[in-house]
């Protein structure tokens, strides 16, 4: 695996300024699309990019085709794997697999992050079928619009429509990436399978109180934004521990005044609620709604909660998980399963064909920061489990 | 009492830049104290501005002085009754008191707000004997030095200490002021005698969790520092709630990173601590200790807590309470007592004399802002309290 490893800290140092922070359409991220496309055809395979700025690679066996991919995109001052780890050992995996009786495809898309323009997904919802052409008038914080800049990395406006596939085409999506949590570390495991994306809820809350001096106004006449707030995240923290697999979280928030003599009269907060089903999550979210209802009328407080963000869960399909975990055990020695939580390609690519995902574990289950680390043997043993999956593939029936 | 309001308007009327906003030695300051000389002489006083720009009136009588007072700077944006309400009402309650048989000066003190330079209560405790000469060097934002400030405003620096006076000499201090409270209202009641000015504690926290990807981290894995410090506002709630007349508030707080799809890693906040005796204030901030302990131990997060501010307590004469309070009963035919929460310059006077004060309340308890209002009636009351509290005014001894 010394190849994977340095071929990671050749793609790393293609970055745009110190670090590696490299956004869709950049210069880096063109000089990366070339590097990648280098390799794809090192491994065999019959590369190209696409309209949307995909590095697409193709193994030139004819039918309908299994996509594996991730993408090469990164947030500002990233890690080297997140994205890049899955791309680069899907080519290294079709390298080793050595001639399959399918067609294969590996795909460097190039947008997932979502951090250049106000939409994300660019890439795998262009070959999903699903991407919208409004989107190509969005501008980034400089106010380049996406079509200037995919006209300037030499990708083409007027072809993205024409990269959607059809769905009799491809067999299947399987994406491999690191975990960018900690389960796997603390299960002791270096793989596992991805049973869903999590659906998310984004919620934006205004709690509005009395402001008030603190040395004067007694405890019993107080109407405080932050004392209400408090109990509101832990009702929050509550119903997400009663719900398995739910998360919640209150990641953002600011009180007015804000001075430390005076109460706070004003709080506004963030919600982000994700569950692997949109049941779980609706029911969460009815349970957090309730719970806000009740502290704000005993503390007499007013709110308003607003939801922001809204994205359903995306099933992997039973049949890729089973040979996906199948895969799994026989190189780990262990079958173990786990939900997403974060977004991937692999939603785009649901509305196209059956997806599916395996997690490498990542040292302390830290990502989106330089100190996001995968130990070299992790890193090989997702290539041979993606090997090991791509030498057994068979496709499954559609509603498998 | 419509010269006491229209005095209190044209007193308004004196600020620098729009709405009132009079800091310490500012040209308004300067203005405004000419004003309240001029006042004074209408009142029969004899009247000047000290070396450290307090407005001094007396009454001509020889002998031990009864001081009555506060101040006239003001906060930015203020309202026209916080400190300007009891000078000029300090003023006209001597002018109707008629000849008294003892000396009685008023002095409008210019630094009650702190707004300005580092130091605050300059003109109160220049009078007390307890200005630090240090102050004299401290600078504004704009870097002017207090010295500077002074000679400018017509001042002396070099005659600061001078203005000590004698214990002897004095007989007591006693403000007036509005409550910048709700108690007053919600009794009912135009008026009520201060017990103690609360002693404050200031503290920073800070808590340290691990920050995390807000999709990835199952909750039993967290270590959310801002889920960490929720629970511990609430029990900073709850033992101010268990001990009487204690005050705590949160006022201050921030998150990091403060993203709404990222567990907080970091969370600083501050506490404002009060209490009419320095053993509630102290025991309630070792119960605020033990709490924060037991909540750091339990989500396993490191917290930090720093002091940042320690002021006593100023209790108030238990003579001048008694007569105060027999005046205000009088006047509104209740006698009510409550701590005040704000700071005074009458915390100042108290090292040099036997304080009291009276408040008289608010609309809303609201203060600091120009929405700030004293009722006339109420205005008119507080003089009246005054008067009447002066004509039978008999100096208590030593300790009584």
């Amino acid at each position: 695996m010394r190849d994977l490893i340095g071929r990671l800290s050749e793609l790393a140092s293609v970055s745009d300024g110190p670090g590696l922070t490299r956004l869709f359409l950049s210069a880096s991220h063109k000089r990366a699309a070339a590097l990648v496309a280098g390799w794809m055809r090192e491994a065999g395979l019959h590369a190209h990019i696409d309209a949307i700025g995909n590095v697409v690679g193709w193994n030139r066996v004819a039918g309908p085709r299994l996509i594996l991919g991730s993408h090469i995109d990164t947030v500002r001052n990233a890690g080297w794997f997140d994205g890049n780890y899955g791309v680069l050992a899907a080519i290294a995996a079709v390298a080793q697999a050595g001639a399959l009786p399918f067609g294969v495809e590996v795909i460097a898309f190039g947008d997932e992050e979502g951090v250049r323009f106000p939409s994300t997904l660019s890439g795998s919802r262009a070959v999903a079928g699903i991407f919208e052409p409004a989107a190509l008038a969005d501008v980034d914080s400089d106010m380049v619009r996406m079509d200037e800049a995919l006209l300037a990395f030499g990708g083409d406006p007027d072809r993205v429509a024409g990269l959607a596939r059809q769905p009799a085409q491809i067999l299947g999506y399987v994406e491999l990436h690191i975990e960018q949590g900690p389960v796997l570390e603390a299960e002791g495991l270096a793989a596992g399978v991805v049973t869903a994306i999590a659906g998310a809820s984004r919620y934006a809350v205004s709690v509005t109180g009395t402001a008030g001096h603190a040395g004067t106004v007694p405890m019993a006449m107080r109407h405080d934004a932050l004392t209400a707030t408090a109990e509101m995240i832990l009702a929050i923290e509550a119903v997400a521990r009663e719900h398995a697999a739910v998360v919640a979280t209150v990641g953002a928030l600011n009180v007015k005044p804000g001075a430390p003599n005076s109460i706070p009269g004003a709080v506004r907060f963030s919600i982000d609620l994700r569950a692997p089903t949109d049941a779980d999550r609706l029911e969460a979210a009815a349970a957090i709604r309730a719970g806000l209802d009740r502290i704000a009328a005993s503390r007499m407080v007013d709110y308003e909660l607003l939801q922001t963000h809204e994205a359903p869960a995306t099933a992997c399909a039973p049949w890729l998980q089973a040979q996906l975990m199948a895969a799994v055990e026989r190189r780990t020695g262990r079958a173990f399963s786990l939900p997403s939580g974060a977004g991937h390609d692999a939603m785009a690519m649901a509305a196209l064909c059956p997806v599916g995902m395996v997690f490498v574990r990542c040292r302390g289950g830290v990502s989106h920061t330089p100190a996001e680390f995968l130990a070299a043997e992790d890193a090989a043993m997702g290539v041979d489990i993606l090997v090991d999956f791509l030498r057994v593939f068979a496709p499954g029936r559609p509603g498998a």
